[in-house]
């Protein structure tokens, strides 16, 4: 299993947008057979920072993921919400 | 129930004392009665990403969680292997 932690920092006046097309990815990628667990996130003292956390069967099932139209057409329309590119990474449970 | 990302830059040739200590802080802190979820997650393409992923009944677990000793004592054991602080997010459910 692998965990995926996506970090957001959305512009401002843009939360709302960006939740309403991450709706859409959270909905169909939880549908895939190899997620484990896919949710999006907001900071609790920070608004604007929206993260995505998300479990997956193996790197072979991320792979697949990041392939799917759902993956692909969501990322390029949250680009436009976000003041820089996302902090990402993929993790190996240790303890 | 909220979620703690607290994602630590550890100092080359020192990650596996930082695995060392927080492998004690791990196993205390799941014995905590509003603790869901409790891991240390290294990440697949740095070594020295070492990140706690916790999942809390609510603030006043996590604010009580704080103030254990085995937080207290295992925070100031670990600063000592750590590049700089943590990047540490607290999280809300979003979707």
């Amino acid at each position: 299993m692998i965990k995926v932690i996506a970090k957001g920092y959305i512009k401002l006046g843009e939360v709302d947008k960006f939740k309403e097309i991450a709706s859409v990815l959270v909905k169909e990628s939880r549908k895939e057979e190899e997620n484990i667990s896919y949710g999006l996130y907001q900071d609790a003292n920070n608004e604007q920072i929206l993260t995505f956390i998300e479990e997956w069967k193996d790197q072979s099932a991320l792979d697949k993921h990041m392939k799917t139209s759902h993956f692909v057409d969501s990322m390029a329309k949250l680009s436009k919400f976000q003041e820089k590119d996302m902090d990402i990474n993929i993790y190996n449970s240790c303890i």
